[in-house]
């Protein structure tokens, strides 16, 4: 029965790598605690690095400072 | 003052159905713990059938190969 | 493929009323967007009043104040 | 560690706007719980009125009629 | 920067199995969308199989039926 | 109409600190964003060390190690 929700920046994630953050997460409950993959979810929410903040400082800001 | 998050696929929810949603979970709140309406929040979150999993598979993927 | 969390606070919520928020739930999704309730979760938070907020003040705060 | 996830609807919220609630909500957790700022996320979801309900209403109705 | 959040039902999930979801998940986001470990959270959720429902009915009462 | 929810490590926080998070993060929302504070729920999730994971490791691990 378990719910997993991942939270990344929105960076053009494509379908791809969707697939394999499921695969990978449900495979992992399967694995270490023997969940039934059928019941298991996995929702993926992507997020605009305005929106997130570390440090004091937006994803946003901290990636053109480096790139600056 | 409870807090509910309702999270679907984004399939054309219409604001009707919103509406639905947002009244039925209030009242359900208030009928079976008599919680007070006017403080009760319902928030309704639309998911990307990519980034939703179930049973190590996206949805749309699973979608796909019903019609398939 | 829906998932739902209602998030409350803890005041000795029974099995029986926590089982009439999962069926109330279940069915609304049912009813007003036609999900499948086999792939419908419902999870329930209690939360100790000391830790929910509402208009600057504690609901813990705001129910002694109410009976004082 | 904190993780803190900001809910607020979707109203065309700047940058600057961003920027403040996370520096704040940081500056929050170092001065009440003296929290390493470094390890400390903000996430702010913009929601769209449509989908958010106060007291059986969508929040998107509810402005609707005090204008109207 | 991701944040993912595990829920599973309060079974005895010792602390290393626990360990083992949160380095799995970790190497995951690393592996697929090549995250910064060091700013990749996880945080696990254990929750009463009373409070969480599937299909209409609560997990404690679906596993007291499967064993009846 | 916001909601915020501050998860933090399960260390003793007191019903004052946690006044003083719920205080301060409804007053950023109405400084910020010009939002009504009677309508601004904050909850706060205290969570066990061992399953807050950041960099691989459990929180609880860090920490022994630190002062191992």
């Amino acid at each position: 029965m378990p719910y997993v929700n991942i939270r990344v920046t929105d960076d053009d994630v494509t379908a791809e790598q969707k697939a394999a953050l499921i695969k990978g997460t449900t495979q992992l409950l399967v694995d270490v605690l023997d969940k039934d993959p059928a019941a298991t979810m996995v929702v993926i929410d992507e997020v605009n690095p305005d929106n997130w903040g570390l440090g004091f400082d937006q994803v946003s800001e901290l990636r053109a400072r480096r790139q600056g």
